[in-house]
């Protein structure tokens, strides 16, 4: 393996509906790992915000409907105390951003993320309303 | 500290029985790293697949069993999205998984993952069934 | 780019409340960050022990009350199987730790963890009362 070490980030730009919209960026991840020659190491994909997350998935019809109805159970649209610092009705919105989480690193094993074949790295925008987000790869390795 | 770059992964694999069993895998992490000669740096403990997922807590008796009850409560078993597209009855497991989250990344600290006494790294299979899990570990640093 | 790797840790030792106290480290991370003279790569942010949480979060003082109480609701106080092995009353503390996770691995970028604006990174002690922790940066990169 090439010993020198690679230190390589992209930028991805995404635009959103929010409303709990799940965006699948496997194909952005693994892309841009072969665009670098990325062989092993470790790769962080990482939303910039306090209102959306970064998980993974089967990324298939079904649950696209189930998660956003376990996030309604779990952190339900309502009045929050966050109300009274913005008044934008998003409180629920960065609870369940941070329930789930901005950030995930995974494994890069023979240039590609280590994911299973029905298991997808997807973007949540738990905004209340349209977004431009900004998520960053950032692979560290060989 | 040896400047070279260490970047070691080793696969583990590990038969669950599905149902949410939890499988302290701390003792694999803590000797994978001995055995490449680890002394600082990263270390990802990736689980592939969509029904299954990697944190921390005390393996206790007690708490292997509070665990699952809490998600059965958060994410429980029942008609799901999910099961129109597979009919597997699993859309729960899926929900866990996603919640969870399926890799925990770790500093290493004079060898070891900095994990507290009383905190293991654990493997939880939701899925429905007894399954073969494959547990990725990656370690980045010197 | 200087070409040698970086691959750096400091330990943060806060006092807290317990009782899901929130205290932002976002300074901690940034100002480690900038006195290692780190320019690119990954930054882990992990506390020690089975009590506690790392997450991000719009650290303003609604949302400080919002999450406990979603908390609350997701794993409340009350008896757990837990106790049977302990007797200490904090079931709940553990049920949150492991729902919310204890580390965070962040992309670093010009010298900072890449986070947005109104995005903090935070400690969260779930234990029934008032607690040492040692929260670990490690940065590997350049």
């Amino acid at each position: 393996m090439d010993p020198s070490l690679k230190n390589e980030s992209k930028t991805l730009r995404l635009a959103t509906r929010g409303a709990s919209q799940i965006l699948d960026v496997t194909a952005e991840v693994q892309s841009f790992l072969a665009s670098i020659q990325a062989r092993q190491g470790l790769v962080a994909v990482s939303v910039v915000g306090s209102t959306a997350g970064i998980t993974t998935m089967e990324f298939e019809p079904g649950l696209q409907k189930d998660i956003p109805e376990m996030l309604d159970k779990l952190a339900p649209e309502g009045r929050y105390h966050h109300d009274e610092t913005w008044h934008d009705g998003n409180g629920h919105s960065h609870l369940r951003s941070s329930l789930i989480g901005t950030s995930q690193t995974f494994p890069v094993l023979k240039g590609r993320a280590a994911l299973g074949t029905w298991q997808q790295v997807v973007l949540i925008d738990f905004d209340n309303r349209p977004r431009e987000r900004e998520v960053i790869l950032q692979f560290l390795g060989q």
